[in-house]
């Protein structure tokens, strides 16, 4: 298992293999076009941020050696500065493909670094590894490192005061407090215009590029076919087909309905949505790897301070806005939902580099960047206050009062102005309103339940084959290694059946709005409503057996495609194909409810269901909503964020308590079936730093038994790392670093007391320890390094100053600036509850563990993952001390 | 600030003094009365619960020593059932007096207690002192203590792996896994039948009651004026009027409508009034003195960990519940809304004695009652996802999702019971159902703002002058020794004054249902729609200026009125005059811009505004619902949850964007002009222990500052008082806890290492000893008590074993098993933010402070609220050592 995790660790994306692949495989026939674009997109990068240079100019440099120096200088430039600068997470393939040849050029230290991760035995390690004896300090963090919150947040603090300090200076003063204050409502509310529009204008591109797929607008090709036929003035008008859409067969003169005819327009169906996935899926190879898949696991990792770098830059922004209106309009089955939030995301980051409260502070961004997930729900289904619930509930990690405020601001700005674009064209407030004239009855509440129970089978069962087809993806060459391919021959699977039922070639969005619709006097003879008469009354003949048929298979295909779709590198959500399944399910049991109904009707005439079938017995769209949500339910596993989203969707309240049953038992038989939801499964399955802030554990181990160096030292492990803190020699701690990968050191008064004093990390050590070696030229190898406050230390001082050269031994290097004196302790009897509680409400990186004061050990955010994941065999090795 | 702080904590609630005061005057009238009646009730009481008689029996004994045995015997009886058993919240008057009798019988250590909180210098103590040298063992934690949730939610872990690991035995270990997973959600069920059904029977019983005022239903007496004309059927039906219906003077034949009618009617309106405010009072006083107020600020203490036993009991239920119907039909300016949580959570509390999981484990039962809170506003405002979000947002303090889904469901089971029931007699999902037609536009976001504005000023300067009222009230003998009259005078008042103007007259609901409404064609007649006409035009005439003044006085005297009843001694809300307030302002504010529109459509034929006013030029209903918005945003700071309640009572998506900027420009306002909302203010002012969850405090001091005993020994501070951990002697551990309140002392290795090996509390300190003096006749003053490990002490061990009496010295006793091995500490140099987010997170009640492994002091929730309070002052003291 642990070999599994580490392998996933360094893969975590499966986006990376994509493009280390990229550069060492030889057939490199668009290696020249794809380099010059990028040095073209890349100088236009600079532009934007001062710090891009730092990151896109080693590209352009050929040895490790110019790199390092590169480097440096970057480094000197930033300490100089004295702020750490996340800019760089802009132009995600420039610095991407830095680092892979920066890792590459020294494999000594780089390649092990890559594999080597969660070596058992050692101490002290943190998530991740620092490999180069220099580390490019192009931020306070490193790519796929765990922010600590604890220490953003007092920096933000530290920032605050010093600005609030400053407002008695009357003009400027004043002006920077105001502007602080108010920048985080500037912030979101631009997130919020920039994260409505980019909706409004994808749900335009996609609506018209999907419908190019069989046919054109003959006079303004510009067009949609609802807005084509809407200008036409064409009354002849029926299920949105007139005479000015015309048709690809139309196109080339064929009028008659004959085979033919339908063979061109399945060409060209099939033609179009393969051409349109391919363009995705190329656009995403060649430039944002990160532009695939739905986003969601990746957003909940980030907010909850993982750093993964350029998963939110412009060029994702950009590569997934229009991949994803190619790949929506393609109609293979997926959602333009869940990469939407990712989209909002993108913004939310983007824009918080205009304001360096927000750019500067990877804590601070993530509130921002949880306004902006509400946002992205908020124009994805035009339900700002599910919006808020699900960023509250699903994707956020630490999310204060004040940024649920903001949040609902930032999502309700967005809703406002998607709404005001009107790209759905209705005046509706709601996506899929309904307006049903029937009442539910409780007893109705029973096949609520069973849509429940059967959307938590589907998600249990979805989860599990998808998953076991994305291992398959990552572990055969041959599925794994052409993305391209698999794209291509899923979409002309898709599009070849879509193509014959009704359910599966119109676009997901269009098919929920059908299903959830009740048949009306209108509608009887649109074919979902075939087997309905006018005044209500239903024919069980043979049109009730098509419309069921072709509902059963539209939802039997829609599974199958779905599996094999979610996964495959273009943008793709799972909601809505979710909400297409629940809905086909839930208007199937409708009329299986129904035809039982009219048996027993038959049967008897005590009239216990008096209530006349189509009219005023029961909703078959009622139905199809509550289905919706019970397989999104089972999904995803949402639960309050889910209800308030469909009944935003659907604009009623009368319907929340069907909703709420559905979700209920979809929840319930979920879990008991596959504990994990699609998010959590796709997050282990890509081996992320996840700390699930949902469940509670109960175990019972203590620190002493998890911490590193292990307690029992049979499995070979060292010693715990520590410096001491007046007893080292400048050299001794250059060993140390050399010899061992962890990301920091406790720093303790005397090897043979251990008692602490405080934590220093390797970065902030090594550059202390360069820069002394740069600047002051006393200090050599030799040179003793206290990290003790003057006069403090147990060693009798030298007689000369701290910075000038000494006479006989070398001058000493005081170092007490750089060393965390607060680091986070616990005792070893803590109970591993209580840590993992710590670790996820306080966001630390690491915990101390000590014993009567001496540090006996340590316990990273990695090991309780790793305990957590290996808790069953844990379990039984019991701590007599414990209580 | 410290003596103001101690002396409110003291007297937390006002109503102990009350109580206090009712045995300690000799004035004992009712004294018999009331005795026979607790009697009566105690023994009612004792058939529920095991443990009454524990509680209720000292009342009847009439000694110190006798209560002492009593105690004694219970604690014994407690220990050998080894569970903790919280079940005597349930006789909340009864244990009141048994506490006042024993500390008064025991002067030299009680009353000092009572009063010695919080001695400057001290180190070790937690927020309130043990006084007893045994105390009586009732339950884990005493009444005004703060519950520690790491060991409440250890423990029921702990629970729970047992139950795990016996649910391999086939039926019933299996049941009871069943049942235990079972329980929560059975228990939020019952929850929300029971306050669905509470809502109800209180919303019909205060409709009748309050329609008695005005006279009585002829024939049927226990119908509502309303229910009344509908049975009736009684065409001539005006303003809800009608002839079955028979006011006072019609009841004694005075048809003609003379003065001397309206005399009579004013009198029996005034006497009824306070006769019920009068019965509300009286009950309050003599039976449950916590069922005054609104309950929100003690249910938010309560909900973030403190105790106030009794105030969630079944008397408190009781008596809140009748003196509410009472007191809302009293006519006062209060509302049901805030009562409603208070007793949905005293529901939630009853309940969960029903289930052991909840009902002994303090922190589980929070969940429980976080759920109740919920299910409290979704019944008063017919609002479950609002009900969610104010439990979220405003009353809870520990909500994990799964609470938050629990909380949804028991929110949305109470909300169904109370629409079954159907006490508003409506068919309508939202209470205060809005129906415009006009849609709002862009340029009325200005007045709105406006509204925001007031409503902001309005609720920070009503804090001001009722806090000033309530803090007269404490401190002036006159007034706060007599709330009966209080009661009296301001009902006198507002009843005689409610009279003569009709939105004064009316229930609070009924006039927020009018001031929403539009006024159409079918209302032209009544007063609020008098300068309307049927085809919509508005007459600028006496009509317009008569309504406008009834509005503004309304206004006035609302707020005044409310400002002197919030506080007194019956049950009373602050919603609902809040709700009124605003929707009183909001239609002042479209007349004016009514006015003012008219005014330039006259002067100008430019037809700038060229819409018909009265028609589709705007609401003014709108402008109601949108001020009522802002005046309950600036009392109450709330922000989404507001806007949630807001949405759903009036059903309408479509305006929440209005109803946002106003609470958003509310909340902006009223912070800027006094920081705390109402709830915040009057927490402070009964200084409770709250350690409020939304701010952020950018402070910059270090544990090393706020630690006992405090670092600069210039105070006179003594040593910080610590057990060592096989050093001290029964009598020496004793002869320590006499000379010292603290509630808790950290072991430590030796006196001069300090090294921290553990935490004792008090209490089991306390127990052990004293069953170790009982059981083990061995042990004496002068044995050993050790704290170590068997063969861990670094003291010779004497050669015989742990239980046998000794030869020479006298055997030691082994207490590892009390210690807390895993005790939270800090290093000294820990940032107070830091510190604070830990007790606010995790729930902590002390923190020990550490530097290199030795203590140095310790830090209390109450020294945290103390540092909070005088941050300012602490400001000034740099640490150079703080980074």
């Amino acid at each position: 298992a642990e070999e599994d995790f580490n392998g996933n660790l360094a893969d975590p994306l499966g986006a990376t293999g994509l493009i280390e692949r990229r550069y060492s495989r030889s057939d490199s026939v668009p290696k020249a076009l794809v380099r010059w674009m990028q040095r073209l997109l890349g100088s236009e990068g600079e532009e934007d941020f001062e710090s891009v240079s730092l990151i896109s100019s080693p590209v352009r440099a050929s040895s490790a050696a110019q790199n390092r120096r590169f480097l440096n200088f970057g480094m000197e430039r930033r300490r100089r500065n004295n702020v750490y600068d996340d800019s760089d997470d802009e132009s995600r393939p420039n610095v991407h493909n830095t680092n892979d040849e920066v890792v590459f050029a020294d494999p000594a230290s780089g390649s092990r670094s890559r594999l080597g991760v969660n070596e058992r035995g050692g101490g002290g390690e943190d998530e991740e590894m620092q490999n180069d004896p220099l580390p490019p300090m192009f931020s306070k963090y490193g790519d796929f490192h765990t922010i600590d919150w604890q220490r953003d947040l007092a920096r933000d603090r530290l920032r605050h005061k010093s600005i609030e300090g400053r407002s008695k200076d009357f003009p400027f003063g004043l002006l920077k407090a105001a502007w602080d204050a108010g920048a985080g409502w500037i912030c979101v509310l631009l997130v919020g215009l920039a994260a409505g529009a980019t909706a409004g204008v994808i749900d335009v591109a996609a609506r018209w590029m999907s419908d190019l797929k069989d046919g054109v607008c003959a006079d303004r090709f510009w067009l949609d076919r609802e807005h084509c036929c809407w200008s036409s003035n064409d009354t002849i008008y029926k299920d949105s087909d007139c005479s000015a859409w015309t048709t690809w067969p139309e196109m080339f003169n064929y009028y008659s309905h004959s085979p033919f005819y339908y063979l061109v327009e399945l060409f060209f169906f099939v033609a179009w949505a393969v051409g349109m996935s391919t363009l995705a899926v190329l656009l995403v190879k060649v430039f944002a790897p990160y532009a695939c898949g739905s986003g969601i696991p990746e957003i909940k990792c980030i907010l909850s301070g993982f750093i993964i770098r350029g998963y939110l830059g412009k060029w994702t922004f950009l590569i997934k806005s229009v991949g994803l209106i190619l790949a929506s309009a393609s109609g293979l089955s997926l959602g333009k939902e869940g990469p939407m939030v990712h989209l909002a995301c993108c913004i939310g980051n983007i824009i918080s580099y205009l304001f360096p409260k927000y750019g500067q502070n990877e804590a601070k961004k993530r509130e921002i960047l949880s306004a902006s997930a509400a946002a992205g729900v908020s124009v994805a289904f035009g339900a700002p206050i599910g919006g808020v619930m699900f960023s509250l509930e699903e994707a956020s990690y630490y999310f204060p009062q004040k940024t649920m405020w903001r949040s609902f601001f930032c999502a309700l700005v967005a809703g406002i102005v998607l709404r005001f674009l009107n790209p759905f064209g209705s005046d509706q407030t709601s996506l899929f309103h309904v307006d049903y004239m029937v009442k539910w009855t409780f007893i109705e509440l029973i096949p609520f339940g069973l849509l429940g129970v059967f959307g938590g089978l589907v998600g249990a069962l979805f989860t599990v084959l998808n998953l076991r087809w994305c291992r398959v993806r990552k572990e055969n060459k041959l599925v794994g290694g052409n993305p391209i391919y698999e794209v291509v021959i899923i979409t002309l699977f898709t599009a070849a059946i879509s193509y014959f039922n009704p359910y599966l070639h119109k676009s997901g969005t269009a098919v929920i709005k059908q299903l959830f619709d009740r048949c009306g006097p209108e509608d009887y003879m649109v074919e979902l409503c075939e087997y309905r008469n006018a005044d209500g009354n239903v024919y069980f003949g043979a049109a009730f057996m098509s419309v069921f048929w072709q509902l059963l298979i539209a939802l039997i295909m829609k599974f199958v495609f779905t599996v094999f779709t979610f996964g495959i590198k273009i943008p793709c959500g799972l909601f809505v194909p979710s909400l297409v399944m629940g809905s086909l399910a839930g208007r199937l049991l409708a009329m299986l409810i129904e035809g039982f109904l009219r048996s027993v009707q038959d049967d008897s005439t005590t009239g216990v269901f008096s209530c006349q079938i189509g009219k005023d017995c029961m909703m078959p769209g009622l139905y199809a909503m509550v289905g919706a949500a019970a397989v999104l339910g089972g999904m995803t596993r949402m639960t309050v964020s889910l209800v308030v989203i469909m009944f935003e969707l659907t604009g009623s309240l009368e319907f929340i308590v069907p909703t709420m049953v559905a979700v209920m038992f979809a929840k319930w038989v979920g879990d008991a079936t596959h504990k994990q939801g699609m998010y959590e499964a796709h997050i282990e399955l890509n081996g992320y730093p996840f700390l699930d802030n949902k469940g509670e554990y109960p175990y019972s181990t203590t620190a002493y038994q998890v911490m590193r160096p292990s307690a029992d030292r049979s499995e070979g492990s060292k010693e715990l790392a520590v410096i001491v803190q007046d007893a080292m020699t400048l050299g001794e701690i250059e060993q140390l670093m050399r010899d061992t990968q962890y990301n920091g050191f406790p720093v303790v008064v005397s090897r043979e007391s251990m008692y602490l004093v405080g934590y220093v990390t390797r970065r902030e050590l090594q550059l202390a320890l360069h820069a002394a070696r740069q600047n002051q030229a006393y200090v050599v190898t030799a040179s003793m390094v206290y990290f003790t406050a003057p006069g403090q230390s147990s060693v009798i001082q030298p007689s000369h100053g701290d910075e000038g050269p000494s006479s006989s031994a070398p001058a000493p290097l005081r170092l007490r600036r750089i060393i965390d004196l607060a680091p986070m302790t616990v005792t070893d009897q803590m109970p591993m509850e209580t840590i993992i509680d710590m670790f996820r409400k306080l966001g630390l990186r690491q915990l101390l563990v000590t014993r009567s004061g001496k540090v006996l050990g340590i316990i990273t955010k990695k090991d309780i993952l790793h305990f957590m994941r290996n808790a069953s065999d844990l379990e039984s090795i019991t701590n007599p001390n414990f209580k």
